[in-house]
């Protein structure tokens, strides 16, 4: 092994996550757990690696350049060789690329959604539709790093296939509102259907319009309706177009109320008319189960527009300001890309980074699930050490978390390491605790000492 | 997206895991994270890409073969070259092995070991000494997948650095012996120490022998005593030489009455009494702590000889044929290969996916465990969904996990789902039971039917 004496580091973009972040983050992805449980959703992983073949094409031609390649292993070597016609010295792009093709088999997991596609087509016989599943891994991505973008991050995905049916829909709310009052973050869950916005595309004749009029609406509490009606007229929108236009530009009141607006414009189209009812009914329905949390119907949402066949969900923070950090929709055809046709479902998807920054922000950790060791036993010796370890077995069949400082060292360094791990209490035993059977529990945030037995000591940590 | 026909696999050597492996998967690894933060231990997380410069030269030259490597993103190709005199064609595997090293930075974790003395190197500013990590994560090795070995798997360490107390031996004992009788699988602990094996090789004067001697003695039940003489004769060990390792291959009785035929034996040898006082410390410290399985003695043990330089350990299960499901030791030096001297600490490693087997063969998993759903609702049409729905928040509530079947299917298909699932009850809300403010309770087990509140339903499905 060759010492170095250069400071070792991490691949750019990537993160080392260290106690306190960990603790932090498992309370995330086990809050998150706990409620997918109570779902019956259940858990799958799929291995970080999958087939360049199962990977290529699946993200659009950006996508592609942004999956980490694997060099094969071993024998990589056979077969490969350079393209045609170049000489010693430097390749060019196309003859590198070409050489990394030959050389390489297998990609890093780019999210869970192909893969999970993937999974499904070939394990189909095994499964039972609807299938409820959810997935925590890390995914990765060669993006250029930059504040908040990472190269490896968790995805939490969650998705039921199988079924048409909205109550699935209506599950993952119930499963966003429920999450986000567990971690006490008050949210807003938005809401929307493909097919309210086919429907206005339809109605105004301008299908290929649809993204820039979602994009100009969106912008209308800034720049006001003349802007925005200006904006779609240089985006290419009749005057006409624009005035069919207004009352969902306007669109105002309370969820039943737009639907009413909404539908009376999409009087005419079928698909339209479909969305509104699709939207109605997961309303309705939500409204009877009383969230915690506001549902609001918001036309401007369009996130996956290309991939999502229905309802289409976003959750914004009410009290920090970041983008989204959850959401998803429905699909039509998850797994048509791996020759299985016909498989519609509905997933959200976690953010955890944004989640993990939303509660930082609002320091919203219960206390409980950051604490690891919550006694830590002083150690002045082997005579101690031999008399207390007796009492920290008693205290871990208890529950208690609880260690002993490993050496004999100074007082000063070991309640300097109780400071650092922030444990709450300290047991001491010296000749006079030892004497009586007992121990010194000291209360760190009061400072308070007491002489206890070790079913004292027990009952009062616990306490 | 180009679609395909061809049904998709993963890559060899890697798995999915579906919902009933995970499930296990989880309760293994649940309970071992639980027994850690008992003891104190915090988890931290490293990425999965390393630079190369952190992993390469630190597992051997087979180890450098088997470690994954990541082609370079993006600018991969600037500057890359073909290895000098290449001609089109074919490449030389020199050549190609040049062009790879320019072509990768970054290769993925092959173990936890070295990503921790990477993490403890480049932290080591932020670490409370002692530290007692533990890590659960996949490691890749790019090794000819066999039954039983995969080029992803997951590991999970723990470890005690920055103190040489023995007492962290004896607390890893402890954990051992507390995780296994959790898992309720009875297994024997053996322990041995690095400096007897160097002291034995010391006091008959073959260093270079110590490897071969554990080996024979390792056979000693298998081929008897002559022929484990002929063995160390045929090593090159003179007659003397294997006369003074008598009363070492034939070590019976207890741990104590071992260590003092040791003791005897290594008379002249420094650092075999000091293995022999360290050995007699954490056996008689963990006889003092009634540990519910086996400790044993095993001189034999020779695992990570070059790397251990105290305690060695390894666990064996009682009641299955297999290899050592978990093992560890103390360690010298863990972070000098990163220009850090001096560090020592002391770790052992769950062999997951040999538990996994060992709880698989015996069946050792908790109802509790493994059961996902506890209660379905079936669907006979909207009016009967809508009037389940509370009841199911009631249920989640009250904590227990349900769901209610998506579509209005046949009643057979959603038992059968119900089934699959091992769903133990399975509440029904027909028109009867809608007039009633009730729903029709079914013990999936035992047939039984009962007309019961919400209220009752929860107090049934929870008893």
């Amino acid at each position: 092994m060759a010492a170095s004496n250069k400071k070792p580091s991490i691949p750019k973009g990537t993160r080392d996550f260290g106690p306190v972040e960990m603790a932090r983050r498992n309370y995330i992805f086990d809050t998150i757990r706990n409620v997918y449980a109570l779902y019956g959703f259940q858990q799958i992983e799929t291995p970080a690696m999958e087939n360049l073949s199962t990977l290529m094409g699946k993200y659009g031609e950006e996508g592609d350049k942004l999956l980490f390649k694997i060099l094969n292993s071993g024998d990589f070597i056979k077969g490969a060789e350079v393209p045609g016609g170049a000489q010693a010295g430097l390749l060019s792009t196309v003859e590198l690329n070409r050489l990394a093709a030959q050389l390489c088999e297998k990609g890093l997991r780019y999210d869970l959604t192909v893969p999970f596609a993937r999974y499904v087509v070939q394990h189909r016989d095994e499964l039972q539709m609807p299938f409820k599943r959810y997935q925590v891994q890390p995914v990765w991505r060669a993006d250029r790093p930059q504040k908040g973008r990472y190269r490896e991050f968790y995805q939490f995905d969650g998705d039921v296939v199988g079924s048409d049916s909205l109550l699935n829909e209506v599950e993952l709310m119930q499963i966003v509102d429920e999450v986000f009052s567990r971690f006490g973050v008050r949210v807003c869950i938005k809401i929307n259907n493909r097919k309210i916005l086919t429907g206005i595309a339809e109605v105004i004749g301008a299908a290929d319009k649809i993204v820039d009029i979602t994009v100009a609406i969106d912008k209308l509490d800034k720049i006001g309706l003349d802007n925005v009606n200006a904006e779609l007229k240089e985006d290419g929108l009749s005057d006409e177009q624009i005035a069919q236009l207004q009352p969902i530009i306007a669109l105002e009141g309370t969820n039943d109320e737009k639907l009413d607006t909404i539908a009376n414009v999409l009087a005419s189209s079928e698909v339209g008319l479909k969305g509104v009812e699709e939207l109605r009914f997961i309303l309705d329905t939500l409204k009877a189960l009383q969230l915690r949390n506001e549902l609001q119907l918001d036309l401007t949402l369009a996130r996956g527009l290309n991939y999502y066949t229905g309802a289409i969900f976003e959750v914004k923070a009410l009290d920090v300001q970041i983008g989204s950090i959850t959401g998803g929709g429905r699909y039509d055809n998850l797994t048509g890309i791996f020759g299985m046709p016909g498989l519609s479902g509905v997933g959200i998807s976690f953010g955890i980074d944004r989640i993990f920054d939303v509660l930082n922000q609002l320091d919203a950790y219960p206390e409980a699930a950051l604490s690891t060791t919550q006694l830590l036993f002083v150690n002045f010796g082997s005579a101690e050490a031999a008399y207390s370890l007796p009492a920290l077995a008693q205290c871990r069949a208890a529950g208690i978390s609880c260690e002993i400082y490993p050496d004999a060292a100074k007082m000063k360094k070991q309640m300097q390491y109780a400071n650092a791990k922030q444990v709450p209490f300290v047991a001491i035993a010296g000749e006079t605790e030892m004497a009586e059977g007992k121990f010194t529990l000291k209360n760190m945030q009061t400072g308070e000492q007491q002489l206890l037995t070790t079913a004292e000591v027990i009952a009062a940590v616990q306490s």
